[in-house]
């Protein structure tokens, strides 16, 4: 049991807005990283955050177990450093074994909620 | 004939929403694998689920007839267990013959409804 | 210029809503085959269709100019036979040059719209 | 550090809705393309933008710096032209150094915001 997938993505897009509707945590606006590990080992995932005008963050480190999913949200991440909100931000994502990974955004800041969600970037 | 497409692919970020809003079933919040058989032969398709924090499930069984689509619900998928709603879960799905594969979401809590989809990541 | 992009793609998730508010043709519920052709010739391009349940229809056939783009909707395709609406299909596009192919949804079956778009599967 | 992408991509389904409702910008009906440069090096990237009825217009010249994002708008285009509203186009981008590329729109044309994003096409 090998894992499929791939060690490294890339998502471009990133944004968390700022406003919310609806009951939490459901409905607050967020945006997911879905993870899918399906190797025998623990999948060690660091992730990098890019930003339009200042250095890089990161890395944020999460851990998928063997033959397991994590679908944390960005807005969750706060090691080194909480994400700020209304900044276009991208990141790059690592891990020990191969994985796959989605992008997923809920937009609640009006009473209608919007949602997309896209593969993330496979990198060789 | 040989079929196109890939006989292996996964999705990373499946989630059945618990509420639902308008007239069923068009309206219930839902997710669908959308699966084309473009070959001469009939696709035998096993799907198996992961979660975040238990083992494994599947593999559910699809058949996708010769030269012909098929659009299941997850919401559908009973056997060998019902998909839990309000979930995180991941995908792989695995054919006896080339299919290409799409995942959308129809996300109905509430009036107006939420929708996206994006093809599902392939594997060698 | 030889051309960018694959000569054959393939989207499984094809669904075309029945009903639509808002002001035609905008805002009809549509799904809309979206086609770049760099290439210094014209791309003669054949859709077939796939159905869950009866057989492959097709091929229509579109020009898409050299140097331009066309955007036509699945709902205005009629020969060899109108695409019927709330059904379920796939389509495989082949082109005689390279393109690139993008699929996109307006489900305005409700006052305020969903909207979805997703690359097409690219084919060797 | 070498940079992580591909240098060349295409956008097929480009479309920027006339109306918008809500605060601007944040708001205002629009196309995004969301650019990511891991790479230690300035990314010059040129756009070209193609029509169904018109000659390519182009190119529009982006600047990402190194490690760094950029998001910008293609409402805010201006030099050759400005995109027409309520027009198709298709964009081809290229870049002087490897770059991840996402395609985003906001649809504010009713009061609900409709929001998808897809990868950009990766060219060889």
């Amino acid at each position: 049991m090998e894992g499929i997938g791939r060690i490294k993505w890339a998502i471009a897009g990133g944004y968390i807005p700022r406003r919310s509707h609806g009951s939490a945590p459901q409905k607050t606006s967020h945006e997911t990283l879905c993870i899918l590990n399906t190797s025998a080992k623990d999948a060690l995932v660091q992730i990098t955050l890019y930003f339009a005008d200042r250095e890089l963050v990161g890395p944020y480190r999460v851990t998928v177990a063997a033959r397991r999913i994590t679908h944390p949200r960005f807005n969750d991440l706060t090691d080194p450093a909480p994400i700020p909100v209304e900044t276009d931000y991208a990141s790059v994502i690592e891990s020990s074994v191969p994985i796959v990974v989605q992008h997923t955004r809920l937009d609640s800041r009006q009473a209608e909620n919007a949602l997309f969600s896209t593969m993330a970037f496979p990198l060789p």
